[in-house]
């Protein structure tokens, strides 16, 4: 998917995307990352995921009162951090730390490919530079729509909604569904939404019954077209 | 607070937001609206809040096993609509729906000005375009923290979490504490981290003897400097 699909109004020349590429590499700054190597990252840079994908996710602040025995056990079901999203092959992302949170970039898939910049290198490129703003300002708009479906106080109804704009976001159609490209583990589903691993795995369960998702044999995760249909009732 | 305070590497010439306010209001898209009257909106505009603040909500999707008398009666203590931020005054919003969540807008206090134009008038204005990116792409960064607040899975670190990140974003200092200069109610706070009315009274209480939130008699919500220090720890 190119970033500027949904929103800008004229199409991105990919020759510019592809000089940029080019102009990373000759610079050294472009690199290859293996399935889960964290990217390192820089406030004031600008990092384009070239081919594969990247993994965003927070980590909290230790709570001082995690130490107790009774969360070291159920810590075992829960990850200590947070999925925030994935940034596909063809878009821009940025980590600008200001909190306790801390935000990591992970490459997700294997050989995934890594170029960045400073923000003052797109003065050179001032078409570019829109086409990154306008990328952030539709993920502005995603993000918005996630944390409405973490505003539903029903695990199910979080899980479900959370699922189907996964997949309409990043999602392939195939056949009557759409799948997402990647996998995901129910203890990364879980620390998306507020649960944990098992109430994911119990609840995944319950909508494979209900035929709203399937999964298929790579465990990739897919919506069925009616489910997703309903969920984008309201599209313009 | 001008909104790009935090991202822009030149502050904004106060002259132009002025301008464009001029400007909105000679061309009828300007408007003053009383608390909690909804502001009409449409994709492809952009809005610019002039004075007093905005509240944005998410209307979740009708789902069909809602209807239940078991539904019903929780619903009594839940609201149908999630809390997903204010926007201040000097700020710009934009509600882009493409989902089955209807996102809507709401003057938080009384008196609202808000005007409105189309993306493509700021062509007139590129610098002030680049403006209104600079604060949409500040606001994607605060959605991340805010998805990493509303990952974690007990209910008061998301609510502690939450608070802080309100308070850090929209604070005013007063003495050794910081605070939230609108009301905010403890369904609307309860509708924006996945839980109820009476649970998030329940842990305002519980944070408010640890010392690490108070009310102030207009029942508007301060955190102690300490706690919010803590934080901030990773601040650069």
């Amino acid at each position: 998917m190119q970033f500027s699909e949904n929103l800008s109004e004229e199409s991105r020349p990919i020759l510019t995307w592809q000089n940029i590429i080019d102009w990373a590499q000759t610079h050294y700054r472009e690199r290859i990352f293996l399935k889960d190597e964290q990217i390192p990252t820089r406030p004031q840079l600008i990092y384009l995921v070239n081919r594969g994908a990247v993994r965003l996710v927070s980590k909290a602040p230790n709570q001082p009162d995690l130490n107790s025995l009774n969360e070291l056990e159920e810590s075992e079901e829960q990850l200590d951090e947070a999925f925030l999203g994935f940034i596909g092959a063809g878009l821009p992302f940025e980590i600008v730390t200001e909190s306790s949170f801390s935000i990591h970039a992970y490459a997700h898939v294997d050989r995934t490919q890594v170029a960045w910049l400073y923000w003052q290198d797109l003065e050179n490129w001032p078409d570019f530079r829109q086409e990154i703003y306008e990328a952030f300002r539709y993920q502005h708009q995603r993000k918005l729509l996630w944390l409405s479906a973490l505003g539903q106080r029903r695990t199910i109804d979080r899980l479900t909604s959370f699922l189907i704009l996964l997949v309409q976001e990043y999602g392939t159609d195939q056949e009557q569904n759409c799948c997402l490209p990647y996998s995901l583990t129910h203890a990364q589903i879980g620390s998306a939404i507020g649960s944990t691993r098992v109430t994911v795995t119990r609840l995944m369960g319950k909508l494979r019954r209900q035929g709203i998702i399937s999964i298929k044999n790579d465990n990739s995760i897919c919506i069925n077209g009616h489910s997703l249909d309903r969920g984008q009732a309201d599209n313009r």
